[in-house]
């Protein structure tokens, strides 16, 4: 098994509605997110940091958070982890559309 | 004009082969990330250290880098990307085929 086996396992899983969000890990998280993402319906980031760990499921619907265990520690991975479940896509609030607009467009890339 | 629009047309002048490699920016570097790789031939990673930064492209074959200005400052993302622009892909060495092997299965999800 190799890094793109476990991602494409996880995507297929939501991709048929069997999960939700994801996480992946590989050396850097880089491999692993760009596997994720040639998935139709999977937006994997790498995020290192909490700020992107939320961000990104805010604005982008990233439903896949990937990891990089050779550059950052577990605990900080926890708070990330954390940061990622706890929040929510705001792309269809008031006043929030250019969130849903940008994400439109990365839909119609995978078509 | 939105973040998948310049992953797009980033990706579509790699795809045309008249660029090699490409750096996005965005808040995070995740959006335009995931925009990146939905598109076929185009493996992007947000790095935000040095290592990932070569590692991605060693191992990975990494052709853009995706930056997020709201996370990191100018002179770190500088060393980033001259870390990104010396390396080389390394699957192809003697010894290093793992990497090839997983690449190519990347690949395998593009199509």
């Amino acid at each position: 098994m190799d890094y793109p086996d476990y991602a494409e396992k996880l995507g297929r899983l939501i991709q048929a509605g069997q999960a939700e969000r994801g996480i992946l890990l590989c050396g850097s998280g880089v491999g692993a997110s760009i596997a994720a993402n040639k998935l139709k319906g999977i937006y994997a980031g790498v995020c290192h940091d909490t700020f992107s760990g939320h961000q990104g499921v805010e604005h982008d619907n990233m439903n896949v958070l990937c990891l990089g265990p050779r550059v950052i520690g577990p605990e900080l991975a926890m708070e990330i982890i954390t940061a990622f479940l706890s929040a929510r896509f705001i792309g269809n609030d008031p006043g929030q559309e250019r969130h849903a607009r940008r994400v439109a467009k990365i839909r119609k890339l995978e078509s």
